[in-house]
């Protein structure tokens, strides 16, 4: 079958093994499967991930002399099942799935590995046991936004809020637009949110932001005080009570950006006490000065992905229309065009998220 | 009067206005003043402090050009009153306070400030409204470990531990040893401690360590995994609902170290979901990789000082024998004798906390 390889630093097309389920496992063809900003960085800095990889015991690195297919926000058709599968999703319906294969018990990724190949392939293998199957009224482009909307969802779930925050969202590329989603889905706001691209600052509104600014004409966070004061009334009713910067209303920004020298700058500009959710993925190393967040007394919350709960809930989120993020697509290439895509996406100013749809010739 | 000054990056010592106390302020004589980690960073990276206060609303900058007077870990004597004091602490009485001074209604800063100099001197001014009386039976030494000890009783705080946490605490300077001092008072362990000093690994086990640990030796986080899992009976109750890295009890790891590399080095050690408090002050520009503390869903949350019911409660503590700090006192000098105890402690081998006296010949 033909797939997207990542190989020698490079995506190309090439043709690779069919494969086989195993028990439990389901053979499926993808359908659609979003090119995510963790694949754009993942390529220019794979040698990072597998160094990193000494460090979490319960991941295998990458090989990066063999073959890596990446992917890993899909929606599929079921082919085919391997042996001791239940038969509880029938053949041909469309599912969706965390990027997750259990192997003999085991429970692997899939995407950045060698073993578990990603959907920027015509095939793949997925464990019965972790589908959900797509409503008939759903397309399938918008399913294929359930993995990155469930990582908002999960930003929002990690910030822990107490209620009175108001949010900042640094950045607007998809996982920014899935933070807003399901903030403005919780009903958190005023949403204040940043990007440098004008096309993404109005895609951030159309999924909910109240307010959004361009950094380069305004500083975010002086955009951001401008809507969190506190009331002349909130103010009297905490007294003596109102700590330094307690004439603003808490903060929580959301970094969703990943790139060096944004936590930092979020580090400065952040206002006392406010509580950092990192969900940009920088994998260079990246400077900070420490002293900076102490005097602020700032935390830092960093994240990745979701669980199993947050995904299932961005499906029914996005069946039921309470999210509607499908705004949030720009584009649709086949496997020949996705190195062409990466490279668009390197320049954020016109696309948010491209689909890889392997079926198109 | 003398003071020990913090002149052109050097501490000298030198003759300066007799202070004069304002509405409501209070002179004191300096009977004791602790040497804290932040003087001798402050000492080196002054400028940094200054170049830091431009992010900080609430903090008026040093001005380098001019003197200032470190010390900000004191126990004084009442010596005489401003206008507007009540009279509720008697002339002659031994008193703590935080470093702060209430001028004309507003909060300052005591010790990192040309305004309002701090302890390493005769005499300062303090605020009547801020201060607390030392009970007879307490040392005058004991008491100026107040602030420290507050420092250790935030930190544990700001940790917002839920119940079940095994603490780390990375670095057995005074900050190290009050953190250990405040989580053991509450009953927390077993706690770990790391110091490279088998001084300083003593003195943990003296504040209340139960495991100590030599990183030159072994891994204080492997020290950590083998004093921090679960029980047969705790995992067979979590069933299914065991995450990876779920066999071990949650981590709460506590900075208190304060230099470039500590906290990577934290991230890259930390086990899965673990919370970091910053406690150190690193003052320079850090190396952090993002993508390891993504992919381990840390949470780092920076601190710096007390509340003034921390302060208060640290105090109690001393005055009670809750808690007994008095053992990490190692040295006293003079005025004269400061910047060579400056010298001392940039060697922590032998130190910990030492006291200047400057009413010491």
């Amino acid at each position: 079958m033909r797939a997207a390889i990542f190989r020698n630093g490079e995506i190309v097309v090439g043709e690779v093994a069919e494969p086989t389920p195993g028990p439990g496992q389901v053979l499926v063809k993808t359908l659609a499967c979003g090119i995510c900003g963790t694949d754009l960085h993942a390529r220019v800095h794979a040698d990072k991930m597998v160094e990193m990889s000494k460090y979490l015991p319960w991941r295998k690195p990458m090989d990066l002399s063999r073959d890596v297919i990446f992917g890993h926000e899909f929606c599929c058709e079921v082919l085919d099942f391997g042996p001791g599968c239940t038969g509880r999703i029938r053949k041909g319906a469309r599912v969706v799935s965390i990027p997750r294969l259990i192997v003999n018990g085991e429970v692997q990724g899939i995407g950045y590995s060698n073993d578990n190949p990603g959907a920027y392939a015509e095939r793949l293998l997925l464990s019965e046991e972790l589908l959900h199957e797509v409503p008939a009224h759903v397309s399938t482009e918008t399913a294929a936004l359930t993995e990155p909307l469930a990582v908002g969802i999960h930003a929002v779930a990690m910030a822990a809020l107490k209620g009175g925050e108001v949010p900042l969202v640094i950045g607007c590329g998809p996982i920014g637009l899935a933070t807003i989603a399901a903030l403005a889905h919780r009903g958190i706001g005023p949403i204040v949110a940043s990007d440098y691209s004008a096309a993404r600052r109005a895609l951030a509104q159309k999924l909910g932001a109240h307010v959004v600014v361009d950094p380069a004409a305004a500083s975010p966070f002086k955009t951001w005080e401008q809507h969190a004061g506190r009331s002349e009334a909130e103010r009297a009713a905490l007294g003596r009570a109102l700590l330094p910067g307690g004439e603003l209303k808490p903060a929580v920004i959301f970094e969703c950006v990943g790139v060096p020298g944004i936590i930092q700058s979020i580090i400065e500009g952040a206002p006392q006490s406010a509580r950092v959710v990192v969900v940009g993925v920088c994998m260079e190393p990246d400077r900070q000065i420490p002293m900076y967040a102490c005097f602020k007394e700032l935390s830092l919350q960093y994240v990745l992905a979701w669980t199993p709960a947050e995904f299932a809930e961005a499906l029914e989120l996005i069946a039921s229309g309470a999210v509607d993020v499908s705004a949030m697509i720009t584009g649709k290439v086949g496997l020949s065009e996705v190195a062409g895509a990466f490279r668009e996406l390197a320049k954020p100013s016109r696309h948010s998220k491209i689909l890889v749809e392997p079926w198109r010739m």
